[in-house]
């Protein structure tokens, strides 16, 4: 390579069940380059993670000195590269690094461990590093931040602490629902979905929650009868479900201020679920909050 | 074949999504043999379903004589052999036989209609002819038929007719999210179920089915955390499910009789969340009712 190629400072992995995205970053916080690849944690066996991990990184890599990676997600979990133990709420979104041993001198590898609250069991893996890239953002913030996923998180935020967090699995069932049960012949493989059926939808659960229970099927029953379109459909599935959630995280979004903190179509879709509520979230990105709270870490430890 | 073979006076079929059964029957309603398989309406093509059809029932056929062939189920659906339009509750469970055309000049074939509910959307094809069945077997019964299975349905019997029904799609849902998500690492392939934590989880969503939502992957976490065993795991998934479907279902069970159509094995489940609720729902076999469905069509339009 030439002279005039950066190196990093230090390296950033998102690495989740499903996907891995790693960063090169200067230790000033500058973003230099970006991969990623769908080689996430379920596909790999223990052996697998440096090999995998250096094939996204090695072209940042120089001889002779060594580059920190931090990383968190999944690849902390117990069927990941190595297990980083939960850490108990309340306390700080972001702890102490879990350090890795690795076969190649060009990298020291790093975990951020999870959180688990054994009081109404709940765990997470990922997430505490975006609440740890929100505070860093907003360091005075007290309230609830919502991060929108496969497995939404409610948390408690309080004096720089995780105070609680709640998991609810819309995400995957909204998935499930959609391409493996039988709604996915009214729900087709588009993305559209219409706002006023989604609207109605949400509080239709929000006013009688068991009501979700027999609801799902008569989206069915309307398109076979009355041939509702699939962005009715897929609005009405959206809103059942969330106005679900909506009604069992009631407590964490009543009278609270909510930031979301997730993808930003995801966002857009619980912003306007809890604008019905009378609820203005504001949106951070979740990449741009792990990243954050990735280099909130590699300060902490490195710099 | 010898002298002494007895062929069927008419062939009963059970012809539903994912699978296919066969009975060969006399006028008197003794079953002579069966057969089934796995060639359900699903894996079919419009032309395949003659041919499936006779691949199973082919060695009952006597030459030079025509054998009526009655069915009920998804065979029927715009997706099946030919569409018999649904009828309209209320009605009388059991309606006029749809006349199909067939090149085999051994057989006429003719399908039972499925029923729809235009008010509250919803549909049932196949659940209609058990229930036929279970009022020829219980003509003067008034109350509520549960017919649980991937679809439960909940129907309102008065005065020989189907009143209204609900469909709930508790079974589908058990099966995705012990099958397909991430509760799967928790529950195993087994089919034990913790009878106390079945209770404890019908009992959790009867009294709060919002929290449902939540208590989802509480399942995951509190093995992850505590180390739940398999059958604990599962026995709280199946009950925070069906308490769902009881706690939306009430209308239609509670100060009412209500009887159990389905599979030995998920009456079985529905009992013991019913006599939580204070309520001994008796069991009929939905096989057994199926077949008094269809005989009761045969000796309507046949002999």
């Amino acid at each position: 390579m030439s002279d005039d190629v950066r190196y990093p400072d230090w390296i950033a992995v998102d690495w989740g069940t499903s996907n891995l995205r790693v960063w090169a970053m200067t230790a000033e916080g500058e973003m230099l380059a970006h991969n990623g690849s769908d080689a996430g944690m379920s596909t790999l066996e223990p052996a697998d993670f440096e090999v995998t991990l250096l094939a996204h990184i090695a072209p940042w890599l120089p001889a002779g000195r060594t580059t920190p990676v931090i990383a968190c997600g999944m690849v902390g979990s117990r069927q990941g590269w190595a297990e980083a133990p939960y850490r108990a709420v309340p306390c700080p979104p972001s702890g102490v690094l879990i350090d890795v041993p690795c076969k190649d001198a060009r990298i020291t590898m790093h975990i951020l461990p999870g959180l688990k609250q054994e009081k109404s069991a709940d765990v997470m893996r990922g997430e505490e590093t975006q609440i740890a890239g929100f505070l860093a953002r907003e360091p005075r913030y007290d309230g609830i931040v919502c991060l929108p996923g496969t497995h939404t998180k409610w948390a408690q935020i309080s004096a720089g602490e995780v105070v609680s967090f709640q998991t609810f699995m819309t995400g995957e069932m909204f998935d499930l629902l959609s391409h493996a049960s039988v709604l996915r012949h009214s729900l087709g493989e588009g993305k559209a979905l219409d706002e006023a059926s989604f609207a109605d939808a949400v509080s239709d659960t929000m006013s009688r929650p068991e009501a979700v229970a027999t609801q799902l099927f008569k989206i069915r029953a309307a398109d076979l009868l009355f041939g509702a379109s699939e962005a009715v459909c897929r609005g009405r599935l959206s809103g059942l479900l969330l106005g679900l959630e909506l009604a069992a995280a009631r407590p964490y979004w009543l009278g609270q201020p909510v930031c979301l903190v997730g993808a930003p179509s995801l966002n857009t879709l619980y912003a306007k679920a809890l604008v019905i509520q009378g609820l203005e979230a504001p949106q951070y990105d979740a990449d741009e909050m792990t990243l954050w709270g990735l280099s909130a870490a590699y300060k902490e430890s490195f710099s």
